[in-house]
């Protein structure tokens, strides 16, 4: 009897491999009622059973093979079969982008119909219907929401996309190879297949030195993921989560400032926010990805290529730059002015506790925006405008480019551009907000004694960060359609970063025990040229490493951190963890992808080594307190600063960025100035040295 | 024991997947020596050669379904492995292009390979060696060239480079639709996948009329075959042949004449030359085409772009359009002054026997260009320069646009207007040339009584063309890699028109029986407006139907010739015809895949109707005939208009477009007056009408 894990991920795995055929390397069958069959396969559906069904010669060649015994899904026949117009009209082989209005609309009704069903079986009984007939992606996306939201699916982990997409993330001239490797090469033979790091550009394109961070396939995947877990759009609770507003400024501001840091320590300048539409770009960005569901690319943008309006009748989009430029005057005049103006005239302040969320709702747009027609729609119009630069009104057939895809976005350094220009409008917000008081700052129970990293190896290194290139595997056979079967591994090559922990001495002046919060931020001091940064700036980049509670008993407590268990990162195997290790219901690879990825905990630095302020802070408890309980070390709850809590409010009552998400009081010249009325806060140089040696990941 | 056509489509089929797999749908296989595995496969070379050998039970299955028993090739061991450097610095799945002179030169190269093996069978074993460590479309051009150009493979058809490349000429869209076709659907049970006829814009692009045109699979084939019989470089007996160059200039001439016409009958304008490299090209052109080598787009051109200087160290290609426009005035001086100065000095008459065959050679340019220092390279890099605009200097790693490719090229719009340029230069020097003489027009001997045209079913409209859109189905198996055995069919819509009969009075007034020549052309009479053109327009764009030698009695002689029987056109199974059918050793299907396709024989016109005037003229045997021996009705000789003969000169002294290819005598303002002073000549308006309904070919 198939578990609802496995009976889910069947339905995830090969998405444009129909369902009648077997699933997890031919172990997993779907019987599926005739009608279910599409209209090219109902005809020939005997024939189709008797060659790819469980009693079929090849199931019982695998389970000879394997020992694994076919599993056999049986799927209800439904009274009465959903209608999927409202979907349908995105055609089943086509691109699908959540920032395209309709598109979301057509994922949220679908979402609907996943969580209105009875039970999770009933759910598999209408996904085995639909899946078949509907767009690819539309389809996974939407049952990725629903198991993630459903009470009765919470066992169920939702694969990482790439085991699903792998095109919206390696290089498609590797699939072609896989395709050969597969074909030819015994399972235990087969090599993985290298995926070069620089495909996309040479370095004679500065850019590229940044294609390491922007094509990275943990933070495409998180990127993903965090869309995933905070819909814009679909059903009310489905949308409405604590401070979901508020988090997408913070993680967006987090990866800027992440970007920003790396740009300096790679010799590029500032990020110019986009912010006239009606310029010529002048980033080129040459994707190279493919949409293997109809092997359309992601189109180019060429070097000065200007934006227009997008209409688009067969995608029902249609996008003008005159709309972004009425909505904006509107958003920062609610700024300038300290209130928004709720769609049923209500005045919603923008102070200090919520501004910023409901900014975020705003902003994004969310479905829950206090006035859509009023602010529009502006960061996902923007998404839209720079997705179709070269195909505007569809006269050519083109799909999106990369801004047009939630996965694949981030690749684009013009993603950074825009970005910037919406994270200045959420900072004009901040700007606004009276600095924090010392009474807000501090925490008279505790002296923060000494502060300091040091490599997690015998005689590791103090104060001192080491970042590398590794070499990893994925097997990526789940989603690689009509491939042949076994493993399907490509190598790649991205960042990492020597294990290192925290070393803090905390002298906790309270008679009993008491909690409090450690925060690590990360301090860039200069910027391209090797001047040094304002201070102001440096708070802007402050990098958050770590936020985690602390039990501190009176007296001198030592405190030792691992570089691993930061609330900001997941681990490698839950980025790139994949579909079998899942479906063998293995608890370690519960499956929540959103988390920045661990190995890009640090910045890349450079070989002549990037000095920087490591920040710490122990925060009074009773004011972070958010009356939550969470274990990092159990499921999804050990990357709340970005991802936030499953199901529960955000485990800190602070502002996201505390304490550097507010201008400092005007004596506050250097960090040093900031951090020296506090005894609960310590700085410590560390300097961060690049090592351009290629590592292999040890395969376990 | 393997033919050796059996042999050699063997190398040529499936060109990725290596030479150890079985060919022929699994009924072929190659013994290859151990050494000859390429460094990935060597290692493994035993269990290939037990699951993949002729001994495989994958073989004997195969061979029990089919009854076909399995074919062996024994490759053997070569005393001295060659050096294949020159070429293996092109990687084996990267874009290959005939238009890069570095490309050309490694072709060459090879080709002098293959060509100098001592036997046919040595160089199966040469090539068996060199296939699986070569750039698969290099390979297939060097050995395709070699095998038409040695005397002991005269025999061994060349497939039409469809059935190996197929990504070339289909939306790839198409393929992995027919991946899952081939994957799930029984062969018998398999249907054709449509290739929709507009998939790289729609009507909303002005220039998508002209698409059916463009991208027509049978004109871009005949564009590649008709290369591959005029290599532009390689050995120089590959390289000289009779008029190579003037058959380049009028090749390319009518195909030009032909796109004209059909754009003032679709409404649009002259084409524009295009004359200044430096203006921003209007035109855009989105291909889709993908390599499915690398799966690498062929990048498109966006509206407006400009091209700049190629400096391609990968690719060492450097192209600059400053080199252009210092030949260029160095072509039209020695046009204008009558004469070329060879590299040795030497005046060379562009005069009106040899003088556009030279100025060919110098334009194409071919190798053997009378001096290449000094004309340089015009219209190969012309072609560079565009096919490079989005990656001029390979900063982003993108292979080249459509028009790097002979076979891709004639798909953008910008390639007439490119070639209308290059055709300009020709007819610059055939406007200095005199006026044919009444003495080379006429033709005492007879006189040219009726002419007209029938619809060839019965009861046939007289002087009435009918076109329409024809559905036709071809299986594309063998250029699939790693797809599953069987057929592997695509339908793909074309323009065809209703076969008819010409009908001519002849009477000659010999008193014994005489041979002459009869000529056949289509003269457009309105430009896109609906506005008369001049006599000197309506010259130029005269487009050769049909020339054909005709037996005349003397007296009254009633011609009826079919319009399948074009000397310009070369049969749909020709065209189309596949690798299964050659191996059959069928002798209808012999390969010579060069000729204007059939189906493409008349323009389009429209739903309206198009009026045309049809010229007839029966010129004088005597001034025609080159003492050449040829038979339409065998092997390749029945496509020698734009083809020439294999291994004879070209069958008519004429100039080439003759006798259209001069101004007309200053007195003559129609073609009315031209025709008028010859008994030989004859005039019939006929009226063209396209049906806008598709219909299905029927398949034998």
């Amino acid at each position: 009897m198939a578990t609802l894990t496995q009976k889910f991920h069947g339905l995830l795995q090969h998405p444009l491999e129909p369902l009648f055929l077997p699933k997890n390397d031919g172990t997993l069958f779907y019987d599926l009622p005739e009608r279910f069959l599409t209209s090219r396969y109902s005809p020939i559906g005997q024939n189709l059973a008797n060659r790819f069904g469980p009693n079929s010669p090849a199931s019982s060649q695998v389970s000879n093979d394997t020992g694994v015994p076919p599993t056999v899904v049986t799927i209800k026949d439904l009274d009465e079969l959903p209608d999927l117009t409202f979907a349908t009209w995105i055609k089943r082989r086509d691109s699908f982008s959540l920032f395209n209005p309709e598109h979301r609309k057509a994922a949220g009704k679908l979402t609907k119909l996943f969580l209105d069903q009875p039970n999770a079986d009933r759910l598999v009984d209408v996904a085995a219907y639909a899946r078949d007939r509907l767009n690819a992606p539309l389809f996974q996306y939407a049952l990725s929401v629903a198991l993630l939201h459903r009470p009765d699916t919470k066992s169920v982990s939702v694969p990482s996309l790439l085991h699903l997409f792998p095109d919206q993330f390696i290089d498609p001239a590797a699939q072609v190879r896989m395709m050969e490797e597969g074909s030819i090469v015994l399972d235990e033979n087969r090599m993985p297949i290298p995926i070069p790091m620089n495909y996309t550009a040479t370095d004679a394109e500065p850019e590229q030195r940044m294609a390491f961070f922007r094509e990275d396939i943990g933070v495409n995947l998180h990127h993903w993921h965090w869309h995933l877990v905070y819909p814009a759009s679909g059903p009310p609770d489905v949308v409405r989560k604590d401070r979901r507003g508020e988090l997408f400024y913070y993680m967006h501001q987090q990866l800027l400032a992440r970007y920003q840091i790396d740009r300096y320590a790679q010799g590029l300048g500032r990020i110019e926010p986009l912010a006239n539409l009606r310029e010529p770009v002048r980033e080129a960005y040459y994707p190279k990805l493919l949409r293997t569901s109809n092997n359309r690319t992601f189109c180019p943008r060429y070097p000065g290529m200007t934006i227009s309006d997008v209409a688009r009748s067969a995608d029902r989009l249609e996008v003008r730059i005159a709309d972004i430029e009425s909505w904006l005057p509107r958003v920062l005049e609610a700024i300038d002015a300290g209130f928004a103006v709720s769609d049923d005239g209500v005045r919603v302040p923008l102070d200090e506790t919520r501004g910023i969320d409901v900014l975020g709702n705003i902003l994004e747009r969310s479905a829950i925006s206090i006035n859509r027609n009023l602010y529009g729609d502006v960061h996902n119009m923007g998404h839209v405008l720079l997705a179709f630069i070269h195909d505007p009104r569809g006269t050519y057939l083109e799909s999106s480019g990369v801004m047009g895809g939630v996965a694949t976005a981030m690749r684009d350094p013009i993603f950074y551009r825009w970005h910037k220009f919406i994270d200045n409008i959420f900072l004009r917000n901040k700007a606004r907000l009276a600095p924090y008081t010392m009474a807000e700052l501090s925490n008279s129970n505790v002296t923060l004694e000494a502060l300091e990293t040091q490599l997690d190896r015998a005689g590791g290194a103090v104060n001192s960060f080491v970042t590398f290139w590794q070499r990893s595997q994925v097997d990526l056979r789940a989603g690689i359609d009509f491939s042949a079967a076994g493993s399907a591994f490509v190598s790649f090559t991205h960042l990492q970063c020597a294990p290192f922990v925290y070393r803090l001495r905390i002298n906790s002046t309270a008679r009993s025990n008491r909690q409090d919060t450690v925060r690590i931020f990360l301090l860039p001091r200069q910027n391209e040229q090797g001047r040094p940064l304002s201070f102001e700036d440096r708070r802007l980049l402050a990098i958050e490493l770590d936020s985690f509670r602390v039990n501190l008993r009176p007296g001198m407590n030592n405190i030792v951190r691992q570089s691993s268990n930061s609330s900001v990162t997941i681990p490698f195997e839950r980025t790139f963890g994949n579909v079998e290790q899942a479906n063998a219901g293995n608890a370690q690879s519960r499956f929540c992808g959103c988390g920045w990825p661990a190995h890009m905990l640090l910045p890349k630095g450079n070989a002549n080594g990037v000095e920087f302020d490591l920040f710490a802070m122990v925060s009074r408890f009773e004011d972070d307190n958010a009356n939550v309980n969470y274990d990092e070390n159990a499921g999804c709850d050990d990357s709340y600063a970005f991802c936030g809590l499953r199901d529960r409010v955000y485990p800190s009552r602070r502002a996201m960025g505390f304490p550097f998400d507010r201008r400092a009081s005007n004596g506050v010249r250097s960090v040093a100035d900031f951090v020296a009325p506090y005894k609960n806060m310590r700085l410590a140089t560390v300097t961060l040295r690049f090592m351009n040696t290629i590592i292999d990941r040890p395969t376990n």
